[in-house]
């Protein structure tokens, strides 16, 4: 049975861009962009945080309607909804992660 | 004297979007972007809020670097901070912007 995730109608720019508001959080969805076709489980983000930590947070992106979380057996895929937020608010996600992408704390992401 | 502001160097993106996480918050740099050279005194936002709660929610944006707070005599002017903005994080004050003018809550807005 899989996770409750908001409908594309239930997208709220506020919920979004406060579920946003967090290092955490952007760092999650720097990750998620690399490589947008292929999502990630939860282990893909351990240098960002404990699992206890990042489940919390994943939680809340996924709330939000920023991710998508698929259970799969004993794991959780987890990838962008890219489409769902481009139809709701065109441009928003690119411009945050273009912005999240000069920040020191992800100046690793930098260099694919 | 006037209001402490961050510099362009010390905006950060968590610290934006997370301010900008709230309906209100929207509604006043969307006001603000209607007519950006005309900067606005607290009185112009009074239907989205009680004066005690605007300038509270003045003070998140102007902390945040959002918004520029100047003191002239008895009345405080307010102004999107769009060049330091820009500057800092290319494309996403319009885009924020963008996704805040399709909110139901803002259709008057768009009215223009």
């Amino acid at each position: 049975m899989g996770l409750p995730h908001p409908s594309v109608e239930q997208l709220d720019l506020a919920t979004i861009l406060g579920v946003l508001g967090d290092p955490t959080r952007l760092g999650i969805i720097a990750y998620l962009a690399r490589d947008e076709g292929t999502p990630l489980a939860c282990g893909g983000f351990l240098d960002l945080g404990s699992k206890t930590n990042l489940s919390y947070h994943l939680a809340k992106l996924r709330e939000a309607g920023v991710t998508r979380t698929e259970v799969a057996g004993t794991s959780r895929l987890i990838s962008l909804r890219r489409d769902d937020l481009d139809r709701r608010f065109p441009g928003l996600l690119d411009s945050i992660l273009a912005s999240a992408r000069h920040l020191p704390a992800h100046a690793g992401l930098e260099a694919r």
